[in-house]
Protein backbone atom coordinates (compact mmCIF):
# COMPACT_ATOMS: atom_id res chain seq x y z
CA UNK A 1 0.00 0.00 0.00
CA UNK A 2 1.49 3.70 -0.75
CA UNK A 3 -0.75 6.83 0.10
CA UNK A 4 1.65 8.51 -3.06
CA UNK A 5 0.01 10.40 -5.40
CA UNK A 6 -0.56 9.27 -9.43
CA UNK A 7 1.37 11.74 -11.55
CA UNK A 8 -0.37 12.67 -15.34
CA UNK A 9 0.72 14.65 -17.83
CA UNK A 10 0.30 16.02 -21.50
CA UNK A 11 0.93 19.01 -23.67
CA UNK A 12 -2.49 20.14 -22.46
CA UNK A 13 -5.57 19.69 -21.62
CA UNK A 14 -6.46 16.70 -23.55
CA UNK A 15 -5.20 14.11 -20.46
CA UNK A 16 -7.98 15.38 -18.41
CA UNK A 17 -9.88 12.63 -20.31
CA UNK A 18 -7.40 10.31 -18.71
CA UNK A 19 -7.61 11.70 -15.52
CA UNK A 20 -11.11 11.20 -15.44
CA UNK A 21 -10.88 7.62 -16.42
CA UNK A 22 -8.53 7.32 -13.67
CA UNK A 23 -10.18 9.16 -11.01
CA UNK A 24 -13.56 6.85 -12.29
CA UNK A 25 -11.40 3.36 -11.50
CA UNK A 26 -9.05 4.38 -8.49
CA UNK A 27 -11.81 7.14 -7.00
CA UNK A 28 -9.50 6.45 -3.31
CA UNK A 29 -6.15 7.67 -5.44
CA UNK A 30 -4.40 11.51 -4.93
CA UNK A 31 -3.85 12.67 -8.01
CA UNK A 32 -1.26 15.68 -10.01
CA UNK A 33 -2.19 16.77 -13.05
CA UNK A 34 0.45 19.04 -15.25
CA UNK A 35 -0.49 20.29 -18.40
CA UNK A 36 2.20 21.83 -20.59
CA UNK A 37 0.26 24.31 -21.71
CA UNK A 38 2.75 26.69 -22.69
CA UNK A 39 4.04 24.56 -24.63
CA UNK A 40 1.50 22.98 -26.26
CA UNK A 41 1.20 21.64 -29.67
CA UNK A 42 4.01 18.71 -29.04
CA UNK A 43 2.89 17.10 -32.29
CA UNK A 44 4.94 19.78 -34.70
CA UNK A 45 8.14 19.78 -32.36
CA UNK A 46 11.27 17.07 -33.21
CA UNK A 47 11.64 13.78 -30.99
CA UNK A 48 14.70 15.63 -28.83
CA UNK A 49 12.68 19.04 -27.60
CA UNK A 50 9.69 16.42 -26.75
CA UNK A 51 11.76 14.15 -24.87
CA UNK A 52 13.64 17.23 -23.07
CA UNK A 53 10.11 18.85 -21.78
CA UNK A 54 8.59 15.23 -20.71
CA UNK A 55 12.12 14.88 -19.31
CA UNK A 56 11.24 18.02 -17.22
CA UNK A 57 7.70 17.81 -16.75
CA UNK A 58 8.90 13.72 -14.83
CA UNK A 59 11.26 15.73 -12.52
CA UNK A 60 8.52 18.08 -11.53
CA UNK A 61 6.00 15.10 -10.39
CA UNK A 62 8.96 13.16 -8.69
CA UNK A 63 10.11 16.15 -6.67
CA UNK A 64 6.19 15.89 -5.81
CA UNK A 65 6.67 11.96 -4.85
CA UNK A 66 4.57 10.39 -7.24
CA UNK A 67 4.48 6.21 -7.25
CA UNK A 68 3.15 6.07 -10.52
CA UNK A 69 3.51 8.35 -13.99
CA UNK A 70 1.21 7.85 -16.60
CA UNK A 71 2.11 9.77 -20.14
CA UNK A 72 -1.33 11.45 -21.26
CA UNK A 73 0.16 12.73 -24.03
CA UNK A 74 -0.22 10.70 -27.19
CA UNK A 75 3.11 12.12 -29.15
CA UNK A 76 5.34 11.77 -25.80
CA UNK A 77 3.85 8.35 -25.71
CA UNK A 78 5.68 7.41 -29.17
CA UNK A 79 9.25 9.14 -28.83
CA UNK A 80 9.85 9.47 -25.06
CA UNK A 81 8.79 6.53 -23.27
CA UNK A 82 11.49 3.87 -22.98
CA UNK A 83 13.62 7.41 -22.03
CA UNK A 84 11.75 8.03 -19.54
CA UNK A 85 11.41 4.11 -18.05
CA UNK A 86 15.20 4.09 -18.28
CA UNK A 87 15.86 7.67 -16.81
CA UNK A 88 13.18 7.12 -13.59
CA UNK A 89 12.75 4.55 -11.30
CA UNK A 90 9.25 4.04 -11.06
CA UNK A 91 6.55 2.26 -12.87
CA UNK A 92 5.63 4.57 -16.34
CA UNK A 93 2.25 4.05 -18.38
CA UNK A 94 1.80 5.48 -21.63
CA UNK A 95 -1.06 5.93 -23.78
CA UNK A 96 -0.55 3.83 -26.83
CA UNK A 97 0.19 0.47 -25.64
CA UNK A 98 -2.69 -0.20 -23.44
CA UNK A 99 -5.09 0.55 -26.71
CA UNK A 100 -3.18 -1.03 -29.10
CA UNK A 101 -3.20 -4.59 -26.56
CA UNK A 102 -7.15 -4.29 -26.43
CA UNK A 103 -7.71 -3.62 -29.80
CA UNK A 104 -5.61 -6.96 -30.39
CA UNK A 105 -7.91 -8.51 -27.56
CA UNK A 106 -11.15 -8.01 -29.10
CA UNK A 107 -11.03 -7.86 -32.80
CA UNK A 108 -12.25 -10.97 -34.74
CA UNK A 109 -11.94 -10.04 -38.00
CA UNK A 110 -8.54 -8.73 -37.62
CA UNK A 111 -9.00 -5.66 -39.05
CA UNK A 112 -8.36 -2.46 -37.16
CA UNK A 113 -9.23 1.17 -37.49
CA UNK A 114 -7.08 3.62 -35.79
CA UNK A 115 -7.84 7.44 -35.89
CA UNK A 116 -5.98 10.08 -34.32
CA UNK A 117 -4.32 13.73 -35.24
CA UNK A 118 -2.24 13.53 -38.00
CA UNK A 119 1.01 13.57 -35.55
CA UNK A 120 0.22 10.58 -34.43
CA UNK A 121 -1.57 8.83 -37.50
CA UNK A 122 2.38 9.86 -39.29
CA UNK A 123 4.30 8.33 -36.33
CA UNK A 124 2.49 5.41 -36.93
CA UNK A 125 3.00 4.27 -33.06
CA UNK A 126 -0.41 2.62 -33.11
CA UNK A 127 0.47 0.39 -36.12
CA UNK A 128 3.62 -0.58 -34.95
CA UNK A 129 2.38 -1.27 -30.96
CA UNK A 130 -0.94 -3.62 -32.96
CA UNK A 131 1.75 -5.20 -34.98
CA UNK A 132 4.44 -5.94 -31.84
CA UNK A 133 1.47 -7.56 -30.54
CA UNK A 134 -0.01 -9.83 -33.39
CA UNK A 135 1.41 -9.46 -37.03
CA UNK A 136 -1.69 -10.49 -38.52
CA UNK A 137 -3.87 -8.05 -37.38
CA UNK A 138 -4.07 -5.49 -40.51
CA UNK A 139 -4.27 -1.64 -39.58
CA UNK A 140 -6.05 0.81 -41.05
CA UNK A 141 -5.41 4.56 -39.89
CA UNK A 142 -7.44 8.06 -40.59
CA UNK A 143 -6.37 11.33 -39.52
CA UNK A 144 -8.71 13.53 -38.22
CA UNK A 145 -7.44 17.15 -37.72
CA UNK A 146 -10.85 18.81 -36.85
CA UNK A 147 -11.80 16.49 -33.60
CA UNK A 148 -9.46 18.26 -31.48
CA UNK A 149 -11.06 21.93 -31.97
CA UNK A 150 -14.39 20.44 -32.19
CA UNK A 151 -14.31 19.06 -28.93
CA UNK A 152 -12.41 22.02 -27.28
CA UNK A 153 -15.40 24.13 -28.85
CA UNK A 154 -17.87 21.78 -27.37
CA UNK A 155 -19.36 21.09 -30.71
CA UNK A 156 -19.46 17.25 -30.12
CA UNK A 157 -23.53 16.22 -31.19
CA UNK A 158 -24.01 18.91 -33.22
CA UNK A 159 -24.58 18.70 -37.77
CA UNK A 160 -21.23 19.85 -37.71
CA UNK A 161 -19.70 17.42 -35.94
CA UNK A 162 -21.96 14.80 -37.78
CA UNK A 163 -20.90 15.79 -41.04
CA UNK A 164 -17.11 16.23 -40.31
CA UNK A 165 -17.52 12.54 -38.90
CA UNK A 166 -18.87 11.34 -41.52
CA UNK A 167 -16.56 12.08 -43.89
CA UNK A 168 -13.64 11.45 -41.65
CA UNK A 169 -14.85 7.88 -41.02
CA UNK A 170 -16.82 7.04 -44.79
CA UNK A 171 -13.75 4.71 -45.44
CA UNK A 172 -12.65 2.94 -42.21
CA UNK A 173 -16.90 2.09 -42.26
CA UNK A 174 -16.69 0.48 -46.08
CA UNK A 175 -12.75 -1.46 -45.23
CA UNK A 176 -14.93 -3.27 -42.67
CA UNK A 177 -13.29 -2.91 -39.40
CA UNK A 178 -14.98 -4.42 -36.51
CA UNK A 179 -12.56 -2.46 -33.61
CA UNK A 180 -11.37 1.40 -33.75
CA UNK A 181 -9.30 2.71 -31.59
CA UNK A 182 -9.37 6.61 -30.49
CA UNK A 183 -6.09 7.48 -30.44
CA UNK A 184 -6.33 10.62 -29.17
CA UNK A 185 -7.33 11.95 -25.81
CA UNK A 186 -9.53 14.30 -26.96
CA UNK A 187 -11.87 11.77 -28.85
CA UNK A 188 -13.64 10.20 -25.58
CA UNK A 189 -15.84 13.60 -26.53
CA UNK A 190 -16.99 12.60 -29.73
CA UNK A 191 -17.23 8.73 -28.67
CA UNK A 192 -20.81 8.58 -28.83
CA UNK A 193 -21.24 10.07 -32.44
CA UNK A 194 -18.80 7.96 -33.40
CA UNK A 195 -20.18 4.92 -32.48
CA UNK A 196 -23.30 6.02 -34.03
CA UNK A 197 -21.60 6.47 -36.93
CA UNK A 198 -20.06 3.31 -36.60
CA UNK A 199 -22.92 1.38 -35.98
CA UNK A 200 -23.36 -1.43 -33.48
CA UNK A 201 -20.83 -4.22 -35.10
CA UNK A 202 -17.62 -1.67 -34.74
CA UNK A 203 -16.11 -2.38 -30.95
CA UNK A 204 -14.57 1.32 -30.01
CA UNK A 205 -11.66 1.13 -27.99
CA UNK A 206 -11.19 4.12 -25.58
CA UNK A 207 -7.37 4.46 -25.15
CA UNK A 208 -8.57 6.85 -21.77
CA UNK A 209 -10.37 3.98 -20.45
CA UNK A 210 -7.81 1.11 -21.44
CA UNK A 211 -4.95 3.17 -19.94
CA UNK A 212 -6.46 3.69 -16.93
CA UNK A 213 -7.13 -0.12 -16.44
CA UNK A 214 -3.40 -0.78 -16.68
CA UNK A 215 -2.68 1.64 -14.03
CA UNK A 216 -4.92 -0.11 -11.69
CA UNK A 217 -3.60 -3.21 -12.11
CA UNK A 218 -0.01 -2.05 -12.17
CA UNK A 219 -0.33 -0.28 -9.03
CA UNK A 220 -2.47 -3.91 -7.56
CA UNK A 221 0.24 -5.39 -8.73
CA UNK A 222 2.81 -4.03 -7.27
CA UNK A 223 0.76 -3.33 -3.94
CA UNK A 224 1.22 0.27 -4.44
CA UNK A 225 -3.25 0.81 -4.23
CA UNK A 226 -4.59 3.16 -1.72
CA UNK A 227 -7.48 1.69 1.13
CA UNK A 228 -10.39 1.65 -1.47
CA UNK A 229 -12.97 3.05 1.28
CA UNK A 230 -10.79 6.25 0.76
CA UNK A 231 -11.42 9.70 -1.15
CA UNK A 232 -8.37 10.94 -2.85
CA UNK A 233 -7.92 14.81 -3.98
CA UNK A 234 -6.44 15.88 -7.29
CA UNK A 235 -4.48 18.92 -7.85
CA UNK A 236 -3.46 21.00 -11.41
CA UNK A 237 -0.50 22.60 -12.53
CA UNK A 238 -0.13 24.19 -15.59
CA UNK A 239 2.69 26.04 -17.62
CA UNK A 240 0.32 28.81 -18.86
CA UNK A 241 -3.12 29.68 -17.88
CA UNK A 242 -4.30 29.87 -20.98
CA UNK A 243 -8.15 31.93 -20.91
CA UNK A 244 -9.99 29.41 -22.08
CA UNK A 245 -7.79 26.37 -19.97
CA UNK A 246 -10.84 26.12 -17.11
CA UNK A 247 -14.09 26.59 -19.95
CA UNK A 248 -12.63 23.32 -21.73
CA UNK A 249 -10.94 21.42 -18.44
CA UNK A 250 -14.18 21.29 -16.87
CA UNK A 251 -15.75 20.45 -20.49
CA UNK A 252 -13.76 17.42 -20.41
CA UNK A 253 -13.94 16.36 -16.59
CA UNK A 254 -17.75 17.15 -16.44
CA UNK A 255 -17.67 20.20 -14.43
CA UNK A 256 -15.37 19.02 -11.93
CA UNK A 257 -11.93 20.86 -12.73
CA UNK A 258 -10.82 22.17 -9.46
CA UNK A 259 -8.20 25.13 -8.73
CA UNK A 260 -5.15 25.30 -11.04
CA UNK A 261 -2.28 26.23 -10.20
CA UNK A 262 0.44 27.75 -12.63
CA UNK A 263 4.15 26.74 -12.48
CA UNK A 264 7.37 27.49 -13.92
CA UNK A 265 9.43 24.56 -14.37
CA UNK A 266 12.80 26.51 -14.13
CA UNK A 267 12.13 28.39 -10.83
CA UNK A 268 10.71 24.95 -9.73
CA UNK A 269 13.90 23.15 -10.25
CA UNK A 270 15.87 25.72 -9.07
CA UNK A 271 14.01 25.62 -5.43
CA UNK A 272 13.69 21.90 -4.50
CA UNK B 1 14.73 53.21 -55.11
CA UNK B 2 15.71 50.52 -53.37
CA UNK B 3 16.64 46.95 -54.26
CA UNK B 4 16.44 45.16 -50.96
CA UNK B 5 13.81 43.02 -50.09
CA UNK B 6 10.67 42.92 -48.02
CA UNK B 7 10.63 41.01 -44.93
CA UNK B 8 7.65 39.26 -43.64
CA UNK B 9 6.94 36.88 -40.59
CA UNK B 10 4.22 34.96 -38.96
CA UNK B 11 4.29 32.49 -36.29
CA UNK B 12 3.18 30.15 -38.79
CA UNK B 13 1.58 29.45 -42.32
CA UNK B 14 -1.00 31.74 -42.17
CA UNK B 15 1.20 34.79 -43.04
CA UNK B 16 1.49 33.44 -46.59
CA UNK B 17 -1.77 35.13 -47.64
CA UNK B 18 -0.65 38.33 -46.72
CA UNK B 19 2.39 36.89 -48.98
CA UNK B 20 0.45 36.54 -51.73
CA UNK B 21 -1.20 39.67 -51.26
CA UNK B 22 2.12 41.79 -51.58
CA UNK B 23 3.26 39.52 -54.47
CA UNK B 24 0.00 40.37 -56.29
CA UNK B 25 0.59 44.32 -55.68
CA UNK B 26 4.03 44.14 -55.98
CA UNK B 27 5.67 41.55 -58.69
CA UNK B 28 8.15 43.50 -58.43
CA UNK B 29 9.70 42.94 -54.90
CA UNK B 30 11.70 40.03 -53.52
CA UNK B 31 9.84 39.00 -50.41
CA UNK B 32 11.57 36.68 -47.31
CA UNK B 33 9.09 35.07 -45.78
CA UNK B 34 10.03 33.36 -41.89
CA UNK B 35 7.21 30.96 -39.93
CA UNK B 36 8.46 30.19 -36.66
CA UNK B 37 6.62 27.05 -37.10
CA UNK B 38 8.37 25.10 -33.77
CA UNK B 39 6.83 27.59 -32.19
CA UNK B 40 3.46 28.02 -33.13
CA UNK B 41 0.29 29.10 -31.84
CA UNK B 42 2.00 32.34 -30.40
CA UNK B 43 -1.56 33.08 -29.09
CA UNK B 44 -1.07 31.03 -25.94
CA UNK B 45 2.11 32.53 -25.15
CA UNK B 46 2.61 35.39 -23.12
CA UNK B 47 3.09 39.29 -24.26
CA UNK B 48 7.15 39.22 -23.23
CA UNK B 49 7.78 35.78 -24.57
CA UNK B 50 5.94 37.04 -28.04
CA UNK B 51 8.15 40.10 -28.03
CA UNK B 52 11.19 38.18 -27.49
CA UNK B 53 10.05 36.15 -30.48
CA UNK B 54 9.21 38.80 -32.79
CA UNK B 55 12.46 40.43 -31.73
CA UNK B 56 14.69 37.86 -32.63
CA UNK B 57 13.12 37.23 -35.79
CA UNK B 58 12.91 40.67 -37.34
CA UNK B 59 16.84 40.52 -36.49
CA UNK B 60 17.18 37.53 -38.81
CA UNK B 61 15.15 39.30 -41.17
CA UNK B 62 17.63 42.43 -40.44
CA UNK B 63 20.50 40.69 -40.73
CA UNK B 64 19.03 39.78 -44.60
CA UNK B 65 19.32 43.50 -45.32
CA UNK B 66 15.40 43.81 -45.95
CA UNK B 67 14.21 47.35 -46.73
CA UNK B 68 10.66 47.45 -44.69
CA UNK B 69 9.19 44.38 -41.94
CA UNK B 70 5.62 43.46 -41.96
CA UNK B 71 4.46 41.72 -39.30
CA UNK B 72 1.88 39.26 -40.68
CA UNK B 73 0.50 37.97 -37.37
CA UNK B 74 -2.40 39.56 -35.23
CA UNK B 75 -0.89 37.92 -31.88
CA UNK B 76 2.53 40.22 -32.67
CA UNK B 77 0.88 42.70 -33.95
CA UNK B 78 -1.30 43.06 -31.27
CA UNK B 79 1.33 42.94 -28.88
CA UNK B 80 4.70 43.78 -29.82
CA UNK B 81 4.51 46.50 -32.64
CA UNK B 82 5.42 49.19 -30.61
CA UNK B 83 8.52 47.59 -29.51
CA UNK B 84 9.49 46.51 -33.03
CA UNK B 85 9.59 50.07 -34.31
CA UNK B 86 10.93 51.27 -31.09
CA UNK B 87 13.70 48.64 -31.55
CA UNK B 88 14.39 48.62 -35.18
CA UNK B 89 14.88 51.46 -37.82
CA UNK B 90 13.46 50.38 -40.79
CA UNK B 91 9.74 50.94 -41.09
CA UNK B 92 7.06 48.16 -40.27
CA UNK B 93 3.82 47.30 -41.15
CA UNK B 94 1.11 45.21 -38.81
CA UNK B 95 -2.00 43.48 -40.03
CA UNK B 96 -4.55 45.09 -37.54
CA UNK B 97 -4.44 48.86 -38.36
CA UNK B 98 -4.74 48.32 -42.52
CA UNK B 99 -7.92 46.12 -41.71
CA UNK B 100 -8.98 48.75 -39.26
CA UNK B 101 -8.58 51.87 -40.93
CA UNK B 102 -10.36 50.56 -44.28
CA UNK B 103 -13.33 48.89 -42.00
CA UNK B 104 -13.33 52.69 -40.45
CA UNK B 105 -13.60 54.37 -43.96
CA UNK B 106 -16.33 52.19 -45.34
CA UNK B 107 -18.91 51.60 -43.00
CA UNK B 108 -21.72 53.43 -44.14
CA UNK B 109 -24.15 52.48 -40.86
CA UNK B 110 -21.40 53.05 -38.05
CA UNK B 111 -21.77 48.82 -37.28
CA UNK B 112 -18.62 46.97 -37.82
CA UNK B 113 -18.44 43.42 -37.40
CA UNK B 114 -14.76 41.55 -36.73
CA UNK B 115 -13.77 37.71 -36.42
CA UNK B 116 -10.78 35.78 -35.64
CA UNK B 117 -9.18 33.64 -33.30
CA UNK B 118 -10.01 33.54 -29.43
CA UNK B 119 -6.79 35.21 -28.86
CA UNK B 120 -7.08 38.10 -31.23
CA UNK B 121 -10.67 38.71 -30.18
CA UNK B 122 -10.21 38.62 -26.55
CA UNK B 123 -6.94 40.66 -26.74
CA UNK B 124 -9.45 43.56 -28.12
CA UNK B 125 -6.72 44.80 -30.34
CA UNK B 126 -9.30 45.57 -33.96
CA UNK B 127 -11.97 47.37 -31.24
CA UNK B 128 -9.40 49.27 -30.08
CA UNK B 129 -7.97 50.37 -33.27
CA UNK B 130 -11.33 51.13 -34.71
CA UNK B 131 -12.28 53.04 -31.70
CA UNK B 132 -9.39 55.14 -31.93
CA UNK B 133 -9.79 56.34 -35.66
CA UNK B 134 -13.17 56.59 -35.03
CA UNK B 135 -15.23 56.28 -31.43
CA UNK B 136 -18.52 56.40 -32.30
CA UNK B 137 -18.12 53.04 -34.85
CA UNK B 138 -19.66 50.54 -32.77
CA UNK B 139 -17.67 47.46 -32.84
CA UNK B 140 -19.64 43.54 -32.39
CA UNK B 141 -17.07 40.57 -32.64
CA UNK B 142 -17.22 36.87 -32.79
CA UNK B 143 -14.00 33.98 -32.41
CA UNK B 144 -14.75 31.66 -35.15
CA UNK B 145 -11.76 29.09 -33.14
CA UNK B 146 -12.91 26.52 -36.23
CA UNK B 147 -12.39 28.34 -38.99
CA UNK B 148 -7.94 27.79 -39.16
CA UNK B 149 -8.55 24.42 -38.94
CA UNK B 150 -10.85 24.25 -41.66
CA UNK B 151 -8.48 26.17 -44.02
CA UNK B 152 -5.51 23.79 -43.04
CA UNK B 153 -7.65 20.83 -43.75
CA UNK B 154 -8.61 22.60 -46.98
CA UNK B 155 -12.38 22.40 -46.40
CA UNK B 156 -13.43 25.92 -47.40
CA UNK B 157 -16.51 25.61 -49.12
CA UNK B 158 -18.18 21.61 -48.13
CA UNK B 159 -21.42 21.42 -46.19
CA UNK B 160 -19.50 21.52 -42.94
CA UNK B 161 -17.82 24.63 -43.72
CA UNK B 162 -20.75 26.37 -44.64
CA UNK B 163 -22.61 25.04 -41.27
CA UNK B 164 -19.85 26.55 -39.19
CA UNK B 165 -19.67 29.45 -40.78
CA UNK B 166 -23.49 30.13 -40.53
CA UNK B 167 -23.52 29.42 -36.93
CA UNK B 168 -20.71 31.52 -36.28
CA UNK B 169 -21.70 34.60 -38.55
CA UNK B 170 -25.87 34.27 -37.06
CA UNK B 171 -25.73 36.78 -34.70
CA UNK B 172 -23.41 39.03 -36.69
CA UNK B 173 -25.38 38.92 -39.42
CA UNK B 174 -28.99 39.51 -37.21
CA UNK B 175 -27.13 42.84 -35.75
CA UNK B 176 -27.44 44.15 -39.21
CA UNK B 177 -23.42 45.54 -39.40
CA UNK B 178 -22.65 46.43 -42.73
CA UNK B 179 -18.87 45.88 -42.65
CA UNK B 180 -17.00 42.64 -41.77
CA UNK B 181 -13.17 42.62 -41.00
CA UNK B 182 -11.49 38.98 -41.38
CA UNK B 183 -9.29 39.23 -38.28
CA UNK B 184 -7.09 36.46 -39.04
CA UNK B 185 -4.80 35.59 -41.51
CA UNK B 186 -6.45 32.32 -42.35
CA UNK B 187 -9.53 34.00 -43.01
CA UNK B 188 -8.95 35.18 -47.20
CA UNK B 189 -9.34 31.32 -48.08
CA UNK B 190 -12.67 31.26 -46.31
CA UNK B 191 -13.88 34.34 -47.99
CA UNK B 192 -16.17 33.29 -50.77
CA UNK B 193 -18.24 31.49 -48.39
CA UNK B 194 -18.14 34.10 -45.34
CA UNK B 195 -19.54 36.37 -48.78
CA UNK B 196 -22.02 34.36 -49.74
CA UNK B 197 -23.74 33.98 -45.98
CA UNK B 198 -23.18 37.32 -44.96
CA UNK B 199 -24.74 38.72 -48.57
CA UNK B 200 -23.91 41.70 -50.93
CA UNK B 201 -24.59 44.38 -48.42
CA UNK B 202 -21.89 43.40 -46.09
CA UNK B 203 -18.31 44.76 -47.28
CA UNK B 204 -15.40 42.31 -46.38
CA UNK B 205 -12.70 43.97 -45.28
CA UNK B 206 -9.39 41.30 -45.88
CA UNK B 207 -6.51 42.37 -43.76
CA UNK B 208 -3.96 40.71 -46.12
CA UNK B 209 -5.38 42.96 -48.75
CA UNK B 210 -5.76 45.97 -46.83
CA UNK B 211 -1.95 45.18 -45.53
CA UNK B 212 -0.54 44.98 -48.68
CA UNK B 213 -2.41 47.91 -50.04
CA UNK B 214 0.04 49.57 -46.92
CA UNK B 215 2.91 48.32 -48.10
CA UNK B 216 2.76 49.32 -51.46
CA UNK B 217 1.97 53.05 -50.11
CA UNK B 218 4.94 52.86 -47.77
CA UNK B 219 7.26 52.40 -50.26
CA UNK B 220 6.49 54.67 -52.63
CA UNK B 221 6.27 57.15 -50.15
CA UNK B 222 9.84 56.54 -49.06
CA UNK B 223 10.85 56.27 -52.50
CA UNK B 224 11.93 52.55 -52.36
CA UNK B 225 9.64 50.96 -55.02
CA UNK B 226 11.54 48.57 -57.35
CA UNK B 227 11.13 49.37 -61.47
CA UNK B 228 7.75 47.97 -62.41
CA UNK B 229 9.07 46.09 -65.24
CA UNK B 230 10.97 43.83 -62.46
CA UNK B 231 10.00 40.01 -61.41
CA UNK B 232 10.53 39.23 -58.17
CA UNK B 233 12.10 36.31 -55.79
CA UNK B 234 10.52 34.71 -52.86
CA UNK B 235 12.02 33.00 -50.28
CA UNK B 236 11.30 31.12 -47.58
CA UNK B 237 12.37 30.47 -43.77
CA UNK B 238 11.21 28.47 -41.37
CA UNK B 239 12.01 27.58 -37.85
CA UNK B 240 10.67 23.49 -38.15
CA UNK B 241 9.44 21.72 -41.31
CA UNK B 242 6.47 19.72 -40.02
CA UNK B 243 4.98 17.62 -42.59
CA UNK B 244 2.07 19.74 -43.61
CA UNK B 245 4.05 22.68 -43.98
CA UNK B 246 4.84 22.77 -47.68
CA UNK B 247 0.84 21.16 -48.56
CA UNK B 248 -0.91 23.78 -46.84
CA UNK B 249 1.69 26.78 -48.01
CA UNK B 250 0.91 25.65 -51.57
CA UNK B 251 -2.75 25.43 -50.28
CA UNK B 252 -2.30 29.45 -49.32
CA UNK B 253 0.21 30.23 -51.88
CA UNK B 254 -2.21 28.60 -55.31
CA UNK B 255 0.49 26.20 -55.45
CA UNK B 256 3.42 28.70 -55.56
CA UNK B 257 5.57 27.89 -52.83
CA UNK B 258 9.19 27.96 -54.02
CA UNK B 259 12.05 25.86 -51.23
CA UNK B 260 11.84 26.16 -47.66
CA UNK B 261 14.87 26.31 -45.89
CA UNK B 262 14.87 25.61 -42.11
CA UNK B 263 16.81 27.59 -39.46
CA UNK B 264 17.88 27.39 -36.40
CA UNK B 265 17.72 31.77 -35.04
CA UNK B 266 20.65 31.10 -32.23
CA UNK B 267 23.06 29.61 -34.67
CA UNK B 268 21.96 32.00 -37.48
CA UNK B 269 22.59 35.35 -34.85
CA UNK B 270 26.29 33.57 -33.80
CA UNK B 271 27.01 32.79 -37.60
CA UNK B 272 26.70 36.63 -38.45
Amino acid sequence: MSWQAIGIFDSGVGGLTVLREITRALPQEDTIYFGDTARVPYGTKSPETVSRYAHEITSFLVRRDIKLLVVACNTVSAVALSGLKRQFSLPVVGVIEPGARRAVEVTRSGRVGVIGTSGTIRSSAYTRAIKRLNPDVEVLTRACPLFVPLAEEGWIDNQVARLTAECYLHELKQAGIDTLVLGCTHYPLLKPLIAEIMGPDVVLVDSAEETARTVAATLADKHLLRPAAEKGNNHYYVSDIPAGFIRVGNRFLGGRLGDVYQVDLEKDREEC
